[in-house]
């Protein structure tokens, strides 16, 4: 199962509005096609999407054919640049390929491609480490909460969350997962899916029986990705992960968030500065183009701001940090002094 | 907009499952299918669960033909107790209604009629009464969050919960009300589809989004209806309410709980005591007979349970109380004195 994959010129996505019941690949070789793709959630997940829009500019310095070079990879970058506003790795790759750039196309092309898989790589192995910092939780008769998707189909490989479900299961560990369906694109199925297909013992919920799961005492703790950082350690995620912070906050669930360095965004004092999407009224309203309800207002904001006090660890590829301002400072000072 | 309705052996529900896209009136001849239409909620909630057991059992009658017409009763009563485990209403009704039985058919008859007309009639003036106590609330530029449908269609008018949105209306007051979907049986669109019919603001959001509404101090109060009260105060109610409850008590929002007295169980010590329904996982995995995720392990509990702690006050038709022990213990003695 690879969410993305590319190869001269051709970007090729499994699309994830298909998904679990059909299982299609689509092939783009025009960056306009691939920044749609963003927009409608074929491609989605913060680092997935970072992958992708890369790949894009790639695509697109090959569609350049006359007039100035830079100004047409700028065109193809604003494009992408304005899919989706919230999660911010999709600003960094862009950033990243935007400086490889040179006047020369060819030249740009194959470096614009080593870029955008050097991304992919480097996306990998963060997942790995990612999943081998929280693996220590999942032992023995543990059970997890998950929301949304922040798994391999929303990353290059094994996802942020879901990397440690991976690696205790491939070392022979029973564990339990429910997967809140995360209403309204049910992300949650996507994850019931990916870790049903690899065999591990995954249950699904609807997004309030959360609370319930944790009022018995069977959630071991709760584990979700992440779409931005802000300076103080608020994260901005999907929808939802702001009641089930205050719900294990309630019922002292440790609530881990995994968070790519990508993922952080120090120009964004606190939560509240980072730009909510909000998606159109037809996702809460039907389903698989059938009405579920009717139509009237709607109010569908795509993510939710989680502050920092209620979340018990920040789970980034160099280990747990606390959600700090000071923990976060350091962590990224300790990278440029690398 | 007529939930139930009775005429001479006759029984109509409005089928709350086809609504809001088909309104669709079925009349019921038999108790059985009565209990069937219980179990398969085309007609719910707690009250009208009691008032349509009430005249089933007057249907029951009916049907007697030969033999002990005390046991044939009991046959109809049993099955009708057996149709949803939660809501103490069915209780409270089937045992009004069992106090009139006696040998004599015809006699019987007239007196289930008389009684469960009696019950409808009381829970029409419960509405009312409970929505002069909450309608003080409800004032212009306020706005609410409400769950599930405790509304016209749960009841035998106003509703319970939503009583003070119809009368504050009536009187010109502008409000807003949000109503969560309520997955998974998406009672919400129910209430959405009464207030919108009636001129309320209503606005439909996915149960994931209250918190942020809260967070954002748009919400003045949440108000929910109840299947079962325990004698702490412990309230159960639709499946996230729970989760509500503890959002509305981290950013100090009121959470008041419509509760008409038959809806109190002083025989139950603690919210822990009352059985939880758990129903089919296709109303989780399917939706309108389509797949909407996998068909894999599903937990699908139809209710939660608020501990007392979490709640503001608990509004009867007598006024609104603290939800405690003695709070509780003092309204039913007053009661018992009258």
């Amino acid at each position: 199962m690879k969410a993305i994959s590319y190869k001269e010129g051709q970007l090729t996505l499994l699309d994830q509005t298909a998904l679990p019941h059909q299982t299609v690949y689509r092939t783009y070789t025009e960056h306009e096609k691939i920044a749609r793709a963003i927009e409608d959630m074929v491609v989605r997940g913060a680092p997935a999407i970072g992958i992708t829009a890369a790949y894009g500019v790639a695509v697109g310095a090959r569609e350049y054919q006359r007039g100035s070079f830079r100004e047409h990879m700028m065109r193809v970058i604003e494009r992408l640049q304005h899919t989706r506003p919230t999660a911010v790795n999709l600003h960094w790759a862009l950033r990243r390929v935007h400086a490889v750039i040179t006047e020369n196309p060819a030249e740009t092309i194959q470096a614009l491609e080593e870029e955008a898989a050097q991304i992919f790589q480097e996306d990998q192995a963060i997942n790995l480490a990612i999943g081998q910092h929280l693996k220590r939780l999942v032992t023995d008769s543990s059970a997890f909460l998950i929301h949304c998707n922040p798994g391999r189909l929303a990353t290059s490989d094994y996802g942020t969350a879901t990397a440690p479900f991976y690696l205790a299961h491939e070392e022979g560990t029973q564990f339990k997962v429910y997967s809140g369906e995360t209403r309204p694109r049910l992300q949650g199925a996507l994850t019931a899916y990916e870790l049903s297909q690899a065999g591990i013992d995954v249950t699904i919920i609807t997004d309030s029986t959360a609370a319930t799961l944790m009022q018995q005492g069977k959630i071991t703790a709760v584990f979700v990705g992440c779409d931005r950082v802000a300076a103080n350690g608020d994260v901005v995620n999907k929808i939802g992960t702001l009641p089930l912070a205050i719900t294990a906050h309630y019922f002292n669930v440790p609530f881990y968030v995994a968070a790519p360095t990508p993922t952080f965004d120090l120009s964004i004092e606190d939560g509240g500065a980072i730009p909510i999407e909000e998606r159109h009224a037809t996702e809460v309203t039907h389903l698989r183009d059938q009405a579920v309800t009717i139509e009237g207002a709607v109010y569908n904001p795509a993510f939710d701001i989680t502050p920092a006090a209620l979340i018990t660890a920040i789970v980034t590829e160099q280990g747990a940090i606390e959600p700090t301002y000071e923990a976060i400072q350091n962590l990224f000072s300790k990278g440029e002094k690398q």
